[in-house]
């Protein structure tokens, strides 16, 4: 009665014979390459303590949005799923009965990379030899559990059986960096670098929490910030101090990706009106345009890398923002223009080769129109992998369709695999060369590209543009 | 000299055998089920009456606007083509004529959706044995004129012949529903329900037409409507009739799917205005939006299935619409938004478990970007199929494609004919089941699902989710 | 060590058997019949003088933004590429040192159209046997420089070797055709004919660029433009003098295709604005908006075909722009409306059988949505084969893939190359034809046409649609 859970080791190849020889072959060639992660939301909290993950549920489940949003999507309350409440009302504390009901609705993520991602790493990192469903659900859980609980599935002993060559984790402007110091510090010799993620003190200047981060800012900067100038200031210490701690790059979400760059009295007036309290939405849109031309300066001056996350509609659910805070699987994409946003950036400093500008997407109609013109021309322009809803099969095989006939494949920087799942990382990793193996082997299978420039290719997609392009 | 007509078993299936061998036993497994047909516009008097179509081409051509735009566009007028005009200018009577010119121009209907269905509906609904086109055209017309005037070819015959379980119709809030009544009470055993949709109501109502749809439901519903309250009183109790007609469902157009709701006063002057013919388009505008969150009201209110069809620029030659009437084949699909226009209603209503929105779309780039992923986070969010130009191979697999991964395969509802050309309904049915079992024979070539759960979402998407969805 | 250029009998065809036989025979059908470019970017006066181009360099790298821009986006100067500044201030003058560094790089070329273009050229127009790369860089330059020199690479030579039937060119308002003249009055039996162009005086009309258009169109045209009215009567007139030298087209590049025709106090005012200096950009937006509805009354009246090219922000880089001056890669599309924009021009005039209106489109998400259905409906729209960065293998597939269900093949228009690059049409065509085979190959392959029917649409595409749409 056991369903068998076996990958095929053809898996997600076209199954047209020439095609898939030809994907296997490039395949062949760089699976084992070290992992270069370097955009991600792992916790260095992990890898500085080394404390084994608590259960499956805790692991796998709960932390896990894109998991518990498809659920969620079916009429599965949050709270039967255990996902925390803001106010600490009550939710289901039983993580085998979670498990279950997570289990019991596995067939929804028929089809999905979730699914994908979540057989994997049930096959490969905890050797789960059957399908999860309503009947396995059990089983299943008592052998993750069981090697949960063993030293070979501590943090560290699975970021060095993932052949994790480098990783960057996400950290606000005025993060401590502690957990990156105790690592430094450690035996332990792996690369796990920041990034400068300053979105914080740089959206939304017309709230209370923008006012609490400055505040934090000035505290973890030690420059008293009364002004737009040590504001200004506080940011490139802070840069300074990433840097120190060797991060190579900066990242920043924005709804819309427009740039414009303020008077020098105008940005001193809103900051002045953020700091008591009276700024307004429109002079946050206009602050947050200012400062991607200020980022991209500092950029240039210090050499880290600028990294935009655009288009998406944080928190659209506010029920459920509301009950169980930020994050919580309801962000929507929404229509993203570049050409005339970016117009006033790129044309300051877009032609500066010093600059590297990784742009991310989540509105695929701009990737032949917008992205991949703006790619292949302004030197300081890269595309940054398919992000989030596009990093998937048909999402990253739709990606290399439509760019890189214009901008061509070196000006693409590999990929990211932006996961706080720490045991989907493989997976993801592993889709992405297949899919690029298999984009590569269709190129070659109608001979547009020879078999030597595809290895070559093949390469720098699953390893050498993510390390040059970031430094790592 | 003559052409043979011959449906290849294996049509629309991908040419890989590998994947067509698997597409044609997931076929196999679905084909025969019985057709649930939840959104279309066939005439319930057809079934109430049950007297044969008149001819060929009445039947075929002077109906359907997918046919005669087509035609239209290279410069073949409407009145040799026998579209009846508004202000009963003359237009060809001689329906061989009309049938012949058709023939003569069926070659523009090579690689399109509705060249694929008229093919099938000749073969397969009137055993026709040749190709159309100027040669064969008086032939065929013969062999289907024959055949309408017999027994078999009577509405009721044919709809039992082509195993349909249940069908919705669409109709005016105002609809006295009589044909659905005769049918009900004779002693033909068929399922033919209403649905709601009053957009005549609802939408436009700075226009003389709005007031002389309001003067209808004032009468159909016995509510004198003098107020806005008592026109929401009206639409309730209309509402009420429908259900106790076994409907289960409403529908809305919208231009855009803005939702807002207004403060009382405001939706009273609104409406007060629109009495005294003085509202204007804006007025107009909002009080769509506001009544799309008092339907959503309703429906969780009453079960009714909400359905919204958006994005169409109705009647976009003004020339054609003056003389020949709407729905003429000049609709033009616009750019859509969703995440910012529906972003009141999910926040009101999205959470409730009791409310199902089905949403279509007409502009694709919408899909992956906004609708995968509302509806893979909002309960009552589901996803409508392919709507009219995209109820197509080509468009029906990029849907598939662009959303699944997304919103997963149980938040989309399976297959809507939407057409008023009944004899193409098992062509149309037949289509879809054909490009979802190519679809998920993709899955299973390329190693993403096994066979059992290919077979059980091909199940699914050609039965299940329409039945379950709809309530039929 | 060398590298062998082959170019595959079977190239760009699916690797699928069964759809690359079908492809193969459908191609060999196709691949000889004559080239018809009904639109592009040759210069008459290279067939007006018939000298020989001055070297690889001259001909394939410097005039080519498609070829420089790529090089440019991975930070490679264009002075080092010799591309001409505006103040003369120095750049590479070494044709040889220049060639070089396009070859060490002309692996940025992989997987673009402008890669497989130069290999057709290299392998096809110049027998070059090798790769390009670093290594054989001054070798193939010694070998294309050889035949440059030789009476078989004229341009009329090559033009009639290359089998082009008809070619039409792109010519401002003012142009005197002279070469075109030449050209015509030698003894070199040649279709060249000029298009109708007249982007200068049409758009930008707040510009001193305008004001001198104007001058020179006075002068071109002999009547003194004080007015809307003159200015009219000079635009018709020279309609007519580019009808006497046998064009059959116009075009027109717009920003956006808004259209609305303004009163006529209107006009005249906004004209006598633009005379003095004194127009602002919207009065620029408005005027062509309303020129393109006049523009389309004059081809309805002298039956030229009328082109509109919109959606490209021109030169974007404003730094490159105003040191090398324009068209020199970084124009970047942006999103476009059509069913609003083109609003009034087709209810004016897209009824009008006399009206063939080809429209282009750098924003695919607008095929499927608003082109094809508009070309399904209107007599007079026809959509515009894909364009610049669509003019690609993915492209053009994407494009039939998205138009041809709704809008019929007949509703298209066959091919344009498009191009200023002379050596690469046959390439650019060969493509086209390859791509259209493959598609129609892939129906086939389905049965949703049979194999004479793929036949007949493979010559329409390659060879009568553009004949006959554009009347050559």
């Amino acid at each position: 009665m056991t369903e068998k859970l076996i990958l095929n080791e053809d898996r997600f190849f076209d199954s047209d014979p020439k095609i898939r020889g030809v994907a296997r072959e490039l395949y062949e060639g760089i699976k084992d390459l070290p992992i270069i992660s370097p955009h991600g939301h792992t916790d260095p909290r992990w890898f500085a303590e080394n404390q084994p993950f608590p259960d499956p549920t805790e692991l796998i489940v709960i932390p896990d949005h894109y998991v518990f949003r498809m659920l969620y999507s079916q009429g599965i309350s949050l709270e039967s799923l255990g996902i925390p409440t803001l106010d600490s009302s009550p939710v289901e504390q039983d993580r085998r009965k979670i498990w279950q009901l997570f289990a019991d609705n596995f067939h929804l993520f028929l089809g999905t990379p979730t699914g994908i991602w979540l057989n994997h790493e049930f096959f490969t990192v905890f050797g789960i030899a059957e399908k999860l469903n309503g009947k396995s659900a059990q089983r299943i859980y008592d052998q993750i559990q069981e090697k949960l609980q063993s030293p070979d599935y501590l943090p560290r002993a699975m970021f060095d059986r993932f052949n994790i060559e480098a990783i960057s984790t996400t950290d606000a402007a005025a993060d401590s960096l502690e957990h990156h110091d105790t690592i430094r510090k450690s035996d332990w010799n792996a690369k796990i670098v920041p990034s400068f993620r300053p979105d914080g003190v740089v959206n939304g200047l017309h709230t209370d929490n923008w006012r609490q981060n400055i505040k934090d800012l000035s505290k973890a900067s030690g420059i008293d910030i009364g002004s737009y100038a040590t504001y200004i200031k506080a940011l490139e210490q802070r840069r300074e101090f990433f840097k120190s701690r060797n991060a190579t790059s900066t990242d920043h979400a924005v709804l819309e990706p427009y740039t414009h760059e303020l008077a020098s009295g105008e940005v001193n007036a809103i900051f002045q009106r953020a700091l008591k309290g009276r700024a307004s939405g429109e002079d946050a849109a206009q602050f947050t345009a200012h400062m991607l031309m200020e980022l991209a300066r500092m950029s240039i001056e210090d050499g880290l890398v600028m990294q935009i996350h655009p288009g998406s509609y944080r928190n659209h659910n506010k029920t459920v923002a509301k009950k169980f805070g930020l994050d919580k699987g309801g962000d929507i994409p929404v229509r993203t223009e570049y050409t005339f946003n970016l117009h006033e950036l790129l044309n300051r400093y877009g032609n500066d080769p010093r600059l590297t500008l990784v742009i991310f997407n989540l509105d695929e109609s701009a990737n032949s129109r917008e992205l991949a013109p703006l790619a292949g021309h302004y030197p300081a322009v890269k595309l940054g992998p398919p992000w989030w809803f596009f990093d998937s099969l048909e999402g990253m095989t739709r990606f290399r369709q439509s760019v890189i006939e214009t901008a061509g494949f070196y000006n693409t920087v590999g990929f990211n695999d932006d996961t706080r799942a720490f045991a989907s990382i493989p997976a993801r990793h592993d889709l992405s060369r297949r899919i690029d193996s298999n984009f590569l082997a269709g190129l070659v299978a109608r001979h547009i590209i020879d078999m030597d420039e595809a290895q070559s290719l093949s390469r720098a997609l699953a390893y050498d543009l993510a390390k040059e392009t970031y430094k790592l």
